[in-house]
């Protein structure tokens, strides 16, 4: 079976079609990567660039993209609702079946260095990338955004870059690369109307609230269906899969005399986390991957 | 997503290595085809080449087999223990994802008629490309084995073949061909030494005593491990999935006060059952194979 990784670069033009479609190019020129989607928020004036690659081409790929964009887009012009470092604002390799956390940091490293050396971007490494603690979290490395950090890059040493120069790059600011696990949206519906009932669960199985791990949840009203759902982003499925969360919820409705009507998977999923729900669900005992008959001609 | 098509010609030979590897070389000379898995059985005197293929390709690479067959084996002079027509004896095309029987039946005449008219072999349809009901089932197709159909195919109307001349091939006989679902080999453990209740829930599941569609099941000793299993084949997960299944077998213990210990799927499942574990399982209310990350490589 072909090794893929997922990369999700995050870019800070969200209004010109042109500049972004011509970032999207850049990427899809290099062999054995795909571009799976392109989001554009006119608000944000952000976009979001999802590709899958191989390994071996990851590195370059994303390089493609980032050259593009500190061509093509200027932090000095930049205004919008999100937060934001840099022309490629954020940069995540996400492994999927057959590559490792390991590689992903690896790529994302051998990513930095290139930009910082090549593109005189300064750049920051977070979630499993990340070199300290402080660093781990992107809504901390953010901190002060592109004018804040522009104003103590030089002089803090608490901000010094992981690669690249100590100083904002002109037009194209500073960049944030990491690693991490894909994240799953995956909602529960409860047969109820009772919104409390939906949050009281959601708090039960959040991880924040003493839960289980790598899951973030919320209780949300469905009203055209006359219904609660429990919405779930599973940021880390080997810690936490899908039939783990679908069973923990279920507890706590039964707990309440509630039942389940059904669940949803919003977006994109990786192939081992269906597997695993297989696997759970049916205490398999031993399984590979590639007893799945398709999987035999994607070598 | 690639659409395949697995293959599963069964040839008259299985002690001449040279004969059974120059069959499966002629598969795999077909562009997009590629062989799985070859077994030889000495005994039996047949061979079994597992290989997927593109439906586009799927005629042709299954013809290219069939040739090589007609020019490397002489059913005048085989001998084995398996019942037999002809040196390509029987010739299932399985659909996978995205692939429809219908196609798959389709394909089954088509390597018929092709057949028939250039290598001048009667064949017989069978399964769901069977012509009339009685050809359904291989062993009634199979009746008498080479020589006995050899003995009355010109004169007994009832045994007219499907496409092709109404008298056997001088030195390869008759072939079978048809269409079915892939079938799973799934067992399930319990949590007990007692082979009679093991065999009492095998079945109080299978079809034919009552359970479920498409499900034969027996009850086996695993004596290394000091417990039991009911060993199943599931002839068609369209109609009762592996989820099913261990469903069924998991309340027929809970009646006798047994639990289940774990489970096994044995050799090869399509994507579709282990995507159908998911949903069943986890109340999925809409999924798309394509949702699934690696999936999306595979054009």
């Amino acid at each position: 079976m072909k090794r893929l990784v997922e990369c999700v670069p995050n870019f800070s033009e969200g209004r010109r079609r042109e500049v972004v479609d011509a970032i999207a190019a850049a990427i899809a020129a290099v062999p054995e990567a795909k571009v799976l989607d392109i989001e554009m928020d006119a608000d944000h004036n952000r976009s979001v660039i999802t590709f899958i690659v191989t390994p071996e081409r990851a590195v370059e790929a994303a390089f493609a993209g980032a050259r593009k964009a500190v061509e093509l887009i200027d932090m000095e012009k930049h205004r919008g609702e999100h937060p934001r470092l840099g022309a490629m604002d954020v940069c995540p390799f996400v492994p999927t079946f057959g590559v490792t956390m390991e590689e992903a940091v690896a790529m994302a490293r051998s990513l930095g260095e290139r930009i910082g050396k090549e593109l005189q971007v300064p750049v920051y490494y977070y979630e499993a990338a990340a070199t300290r603690p402080e660093r781990k979290n992107l809504p901390d490395v953010r901190k002060g955004e592109y004018e804040g950090l522009k104003a103590e890059i030089a002089t803090n040493p608490e901000r010094k870059p992981d690669a690249g120069p100590a100083v904002m790059h002109p037009t194209a600011g500073a960049f944030v690369i990491g690693a991490r696990p894909p994240l799953i949206a995956f909602n529960v519906n409860l047969a109820t109307s009772d919104l409390h009932l939906a949050k009281q669960i959601a708090k039960a199985v959040r991880e924040r609230d003493g839960g289980l791990p790598a899951v973030r949840a919320l209780g949300m009203d469905l009203r055209d269906r006359g219904i609660v759902q429990v919405s779930m982003n599973l940021v880390d499925y080997t810690r936490t899969p899908p039939h783990v969360a679908f069973l923990a919820v279920k507890a706590e409705a039964a707990k309440r005399g509630v039942e389940i009507v059904g669940s949803e998977i919003v977006g994109l999923l990786p192939l081992a986390a269906v597997v695993a729900a297989m696997e759970g669900m049916l205490a398999v005992e031993k399984f590979a991957v590639d007893q799945i008959l398709e999987t035999r001609l994607w070598e």
